[in-house]
């Protein structure tokens, strides 16, 4: 038997352009000699549609398509369905994958591990169900699953977040093969934790496996596709891009022969998030209907690094920076912007903030000068802000925030300010990790695209005369650790200080981090890489009196 | 047996505040003669924790006070405590009520349904418990609930949220009184629904009811107390305040005899929403670490309404308002807002923004003066919003956003404009309301606090010559209903149009709403009023590809 598998990008709840990709590609894989053509979770509403499902008529109008478009397709011989798509039974709504075959729809294998932490809230939508049955593909028992239905293994994980493991029931049926239809975002550490959970349950039931993963970026969400296919030893088949759609072919005889060569494991390095980063910043601005980006470009790394990642997505003549000096910035910032839009060849314009400023400064203090407080730091940056939402208000750009997240975590950023804009593309990438992002950018072009006075001078908002980024913040090489351990390894304060940092230093960061939940909850979306993000998967009250040591 | 319940005002996390609170009611109760204190649920924590139940130490934390606080006091022949607070139990945490009674946990008693739909999220957090067990209080077999626990009767909702309904097999063990630990939100509707569901359980299952809950509010939600007591034939006995901290005090006899009077149904109307408004701006205001606030005042009715409501929230002396004309605010705008400050008695100054617009116009323009685009208007809105943040950064006030749930809902607003703030106090309150509200304002005062031609006059954002609201918008009595029937009452757009509505208009509207989302995505918190509200209950993508019609 041969499967055809569609590794595709689907825009959240686009029911009709969704349909059209699957109908393209499965004209495409009967072309190629599928018996069976696969789609992803919940493919014709792209995940997650989070509300969405709670408009009765979207479901609805889902089925139609899948009654009236598809299931024709596979009248008489051609090949059957299988696709992710809700499903209703006894006013329930299932989260599902469905067998499409001979113009009907053969079985329905409904998800029973609904996820519901971090960014995920599925238990909000769907209905548990329990009783899976496994389904003959040809000759082979198959079991069929939906994503988090195969991430519960009681021996795999130490501390399973559900009390039972649908697995465990349909291999008991005699499984061959394991089909997962997933749509799992991307965060560093995932793709090591897919390569080795997955061949773990191939070699505990002798199992081939199938996992199929949506491909492109939904808000801040970037799914990752790398979709993976053992044999039944556990070894490695085929992995699929991470950054494209793909139509991927196995024969399943070749799911039970030994692989004919050893795949290196995935390499989900400084190069992998540069392509996410990339490929969330593209869908973007592109599923939101927009086609150019503005951002302030200052002279710092930040906004180099914007630049060049959304230049190559987006294509330079679509990209604009703009520099806004102040009397305060130094003279070198212009001239290195300057350089790094013209090594990247986008648009840019120079704006200075002193006219407004002026007036501002005149108005507030009575004619007597800047008094330089914390007050007119974020005045500069809410102008900034201003002039940045008017040039995307008259001509139809998308703002892009270009603050990391080390300064978001610590509220080191202005609401209305420099976090004014659609998309915050480095929200959740730490400031070490820019500094890395940006030597890895120039390495890739072979040549300096970063100037390299913008990668080795003192980080600086420039504020007020002189002023640098470690007169109010430990050293990024400090804070980003423990902003790590605190964030993303869930350490306590009393932890992190274990391992060796400042006990002052520990508790002024974590203390930054907790009074700063204001700013946050007022960010743009911004693209996730860490398994901690800030975003729609935190939620901490803002008016509250807990101190965290 | 005399039981005192506790109906307070907790500030979320703060452990050691809410204990001081709890043992000084603990004590009074004492005083008073109890021979039981209860307490809400999560009441050392407040309610909802959300995220800080993720940080292990938190329940530890609560866990340690209640060991080496609570439970001492209970030793000997002091009364026993009935308190809502976590509980661990074989690694995992349940939301529960404790029992604690001559210095020991005597029973606990965990919470078997857990909401995860709108605002709640008690999945992620909680594991459901099943097996519940009735208590003994003195003599009285006692069904011990926790909150959602008692909102699933079978008979009584149409669609049970849940397949099973605990009060079922707490009742099969012979309880004759129910009592439940409650920390339910207001929105409108709520206190009769309680009073409709809660008369019916009693007959039902002939029980006497119970029924404390939190008051105070925590970001967008207002807890709104009004605790309430039945007796066994469903007759109200008593009905807690919907905006104080009370310590009520009932005599278990008193729970099986005829009511002596019949107690009229409870008046939830415009007077229950302007007392709601005035707590959540109250407790955000304070449990945040402000005292004062500023705002835009600009002559219209929702700053008026505002202005009205914070200076009976926090005292006159406590609240700045700013009038901030342009060269296309009328003569009227000004002069409304003056009268308006001193009816209130609350502080104001007059900043006009000639000054930076002109200059950000010359630097935009080239010299040739305002164009009045669509970017100069919202550029106004962002320089008064650039102002009021320069005086809430220098001076210390929170900024309150002054803005009302239909503009919000049709995106007829402008984001770091005037939706620049802490807080969003109108952000539930349709316009139509919000001049309810004027009216009532006036009414209560027994003068014209607001001054009557704000009230008369044509809204209008006075952002252009001549702009009037109804430019852009349909009226807002057409306006409202289509918005209350689309985000409150779930109707289709097609349902809409068959209720009489023109199909253009409410096709407009919904595209509006639809495609306005991310502008609510970086809205401040609003305080809610409405069973159906903005922020962390809505959970729409913004890039998307559905057109809801």
């Amino acid at each position: 038997m041969r499967i055809a598998l569609a590794q595709l990008n689907p825009t959240i709840g686009a029911l009709n352009q969704n349909l059209k990709k699957i109908k393209e590609y499965y004209q495409r894989g009967m072309e190629g000699g599928a018996d069976l053509v696969v789609f992803t979770e919940l493919a014709l509403s792209g995940y997650p549609p989070r509300d969405l499902l709670t408009y009765k008529s979207f479901p609805d109008s889902e089925r139609e398509l899948i009654n009236n478009e598809l299931l024709p397709l596979t009248a008489q011989n051609s090949p059957p369905i299988l696709i992710g798509a809700t499903h209703r039974q006894e006013n329930r709504l299932f989260n599902a994958a469905l067998l499409l075959e001979k113009g009907e729809i053969k079985s329905t294998h409904l998800k029973t591990l609904l996820p519901y932490f971090d960014v995920f809230d599925e238990e909000r939508y769907f209905t548990r169900f329990k009783n899976r049955k496994i389904e003959m593909l040809g000759d082979l028992p198959t079991a069929i699953t939906v994503c988090e239905d195969i991430w519960n293994d009681m021996e795999y994980f130490s501390a399973p977040l559900y009390d039972n493991d649908p697995l465990e029931g349909l291999f008991a049926q005699g499984a061959r093969l394991l089909i997962n239809l997933s749509a799992s975002p991307y965060h560093r550490g995932k793709h090591a934790l897919r390569e080795d959970m997955l061949p773990f349950l191939a070699k505990k039931y002798n199992t081939a496996i199938i996992y199929l993963n949506q491909l492109g970026a939904n808000d801040e969400l970037v799914f990752d596709g790398s979709s993976l296919i053992y044999n039944h030893r556990g070894e490695l088949l085929y992995r699929a891009s991470a950054f494209e759609e793909e139509l991927i072919y196995i024969e399943t005889e070749t799911l039970f022969q030994p692989a004919l060569e050893i795949t290196p494991p995935d390499r989900d390095d400084i190069s992998t998030i540069n392509q996410i980063l990339q490929l969330g910043t593209r869908d973007y601005v592109t599923k939101t209907g927009f086609k150019k980006v503005v951002f302030g470009l200052s002279g710092g790394i930040d906004s180099a690094v914007v630049a060049a990642l959304a230049a190559e997505a987006l294509g330079p003549e679509n990209v604009l920076g703009i520099m806004m000096p102040s009397p305060y910035s130094s003279e070198h910032s212009v001239h290195d912007a300057v350089k790094l839009a013209e090594n990247l060849g986008i648009n840019y314009r120079i704006v200075k903030i002193d006219q407004p400023f002026n007036a501002f400064i005149d108005m507030f203090n009575q004619g007597e000068g800047p008094r330089q407080d914390l007050a007119e730091e974020n005045l500069q940056a809410r102008l900034r802000g201003n002039i940045l939402m008017h040039i995307s208000n008259r001509e139809g750009y998308l703002t892009l925030v270009t603050g990391n997240k080390s300064e978001l975590a610590v509220g080191y950023c202005t609401l209305y300010g420099d976090m004014a804009g659609g998309l915050a593309i480095l929200a959740d990438v730490p400031k070490m990790m820019v500094y890395e992002l940006a030597n890895y950018l120039n390495d890739n072009h072979g040549r300096e695209i970063i100037p390299r006075r913008i990668i080795t001078k003192a980080p600086s908002a420039e504020l007020r005369p002189n002023q640098k980024d470690e007169d109010s913040l430990p050293p990024y090489d400090v804070l980003d650790p423990i902003l790590q351990m605190y964030l993303e390894n869930n350490l306590s304060p009393a932890e992190i200080i274990e391992t060796g940092y400042d006990k002052d230093i520990v508790q002024k960061v974590i203390r930054m981090v907790e009074t700063s939940e204001f700013k946050r909850r007022q960010a743009a979306p911004g693209l996730r890489i860490s398994p901690n993000s800030f975003g729609p998967g935190r939620r901490i009250p803002i008016a509250r009196g807990y101190e965290y040591f």
